[in-house]
């Protein structure tokens, strides 16, 4: 049977590339980077050599890299350990309602256990923070601005630019969360004027278990796991050495592709938009149509739920998500999605397909044959769309 | 050249089996565990079984497991994440003086932002605390106690179940930091009853990256890495799967080979530890003498430094350790050994070799034919041995 994976965004292959990188550190070159003999001397140079390679993906410099052990350890470390290590400022945080767990509980965290004020930032309808309702929000307290650069769930891409430009003329810091961008769209944080950013390893096509965080130079953190002097003592921990080097390899593939990668994405990303557009009734695109991710293609399905169309699909060989990968069980109605203003029954119908660079159109279109069917069948067993469609065909009569 | 490596609780290589049962993970089985479709799913179950795996090695269920990304992550998790669950208790924390820094870092991090107050007991001359000082330090507001369950910087073996004993007489929660006897002594939670327990994956055997923590079941926990629902909400941030089933790879073939390895390895050690007391002079060993770790052998040399004595070796091919891993570079004199009562000047000769079972004991013949030498090369440099020397043979004359 075919098969049509497009959940690429909640997990995705490691590439073939990265892995061949990796192999020859778990038993062949496997030495403690601290060690002080040439064995762990030649490990360090080698962390080093990736943190240059994710540099470059953003724009930054290797020392201002820290590899954590995923997306949301960045996240936390940004958050945590930079409201941590300023509290002489302020107490009081800002994050959009949009972001992921990550980053909304480490706030909730630091509220709970830190007396931090916390202000969710609404978005508009297309999932958008507005800059000057940010500048608003702002006060000689806000130590820390929140806001991800794109949102896994709807597509939409921020604008970073505008949003870092306030905070830094207010003399707060700007931390954005770049999971769901880097590799897929341009990244760098001088342009961007971020100082902290986060990024995952599997997002990359990278190995599960490994994240970095940028920190502007000499910014002041506090780290989040304590141990010893690993990452100049801002996280602690033994370097998972060969996800590192799987996060190296897979930033420099990530780097060398972007361009082409984000057509090849779009390509397939705009047919299925148009097609489902055109054979589905009852359905919304979410998110900004226009400044969005590439290969992320998100809507909403009247009348059904969406975790039963992916029920309704994988034995079709279909494989989609409804919502962020991390919550999909967690909770029944997106945040996210209700923080667009979409109503909660729409919101219950999300789906989302993610593409890598390894889809081809042809996935796009069997897609578009089978999704209309299995709506159509799930809406037949709904009362209320039954209802609905009646009441529709009453008032044509 | 001959290469005699005896770092292994630095760093070890991955088992082949380990490794073996790791790869289809990466590039076949690559599903997100939170997914609602089967894909996501066979790999929540293959978690599942790890957990089992590990909790077998240490006598738990497997729902009291949860993955890290470390040894020192789990530390954290354990100490900050009891504490912080803990509050209304009391703000009081107890921690021997020779813990990992992982340990003592999250207590001095509860201590300057969450006003706790931390005890660091004595060891004895050996490394072991004393029950009855333990039991008059504690008080109602006592909320935790850790204490290692052995060092791997001088590789004494704690007495558990009376240290565990006391806390719980007292209505204290008892962690041990178990990362050097994993794989290495028996385990058993009920027995020595702890409540929280660390392992780490590399020094099992395990790859880089990953480590659990034990907790009896319905213990409170504050998550120390926010996210989404993974881990049951103890830990958030995507499962590091290839190294979670690496780990539980480790964990079952240390559990099948425990006894004879124990015997293997204490059969290496013993020939070295008479060896270097005779052919050195001016050589303590450290530790206790009977109560250690079964493949772990330390010293002080007299007259030298610890660093420059593994420069010495590393032509040789030898490898060792100087203090622990993590600190290696971070600090001059040990604290550990300080705390043992044994002057600077002596501490800073420190030597560790830490054997696997692939080492022989033709490994540990090879140290002792070069070890002698390369002390009394590195004493002929030095003018305070020299000086001892000349007064120690006119004092004979």
């Amino acid at each position: 049977m075919r098969q049509v994976y497009l959940d690429h965004a909640a997990a995705t292959p490691v590439r073939r590339e990265v892995l061949e990188a990796m192999l020859p550190y778990f038993r062949e070159r496997w030495g403690n980077p601290s060690a002080v003999y040439d064995l762990g001397a030649e490990i360090k140079d080698v962390l080093d050599a990736q943190r240059e390679q994710v540099a470059q993906l953003i724009g930054a410099q290797g020392d201002e890299v820290v590899f954590t052990s995923s997306g949301a350890e960045a996240n936390n470390l940004a958050i945590k350990g930079a409201a941590l290590a300023n509290l002489k400022k302020g107490r009081h945080l800002v994050v959009s309602g949009i972001e992921h767990h990550s980053v909304l509980n480490s706030a909730r965290f630091l509220e709970k256990f830190h007396d931090f004020e916390v202000t969710f930032l609404p978005v508009d309808k297309y999932g958008l923070v507005d800059p000057e309702r940010l500048r608003k929000v702002l006060s000689p307290a806000t130590v820390l601005v929140s806001i991800q650069h794109a949102s896994n769930e709807i597509g939409t891409i921020q604008n970073i630019v505008d949003l870092a430009a306030i905070c830094h003329d207010q003399g707060v810091l700007f931390h954005t969360d770049a999971v769901a961008t880097a590799g897929q769209t341009p990244i760098d944080v001088q342009g961007m004027g971020v100082d902290l950013l986060t990024i995952s390893g599997p997002a990359l096509g990278g190995p599960k278990g490994v994240g970095a965080m940028y920190f502007r130079r000499r910014l002041r953190l506090v780290p989040q796991i304590h141990g010893g002097i690993q990452e100049n003592g801002r996280r602690g921990g033994t370097e998972n050495v060969p996800g590192i080097v799987g996060l190296g390899r897979a930033a420099a593939l990530a780097r060398e592709e972007l361009e082409e990668k984000a057509r090849h994405l779009a390509a397939l990303r705009d047919p299925l938009v148009a097609g489902i557009k055109e054979r589905v009734p009852g359905v919304i695109h979410t998110g900004h149509p226009v400044n969005r991710l590439p290969g992320h293609a998100s809507f909403c399905v009247e009348g059904i739920e969406g975790e039963a169309l992916l029920f309704m699909l994988s034995p079709a060989g279909i494989y989609a998500n409804t919502g962020s990968a991390c919550a999909s069980k967690a909770l029944k109605t997106s945040p996210v999605l209700c923080a667009l203003g979409i109503r909660p029954d729409l919101a219950q119908g999300s789906i989302v397909f993610t593409f890598s660079r390894d889809n081809t159109v042809e996935d796009g279109q069997y897609v578009l044959e089978h999704l209309p069917k299995a709506v159509e069948r799930l809406r037949s067993f709904s009362p209320v769309w039954r209802k609905k469609m009646a009441a529709a065909a009453g008032g044509g009569r």
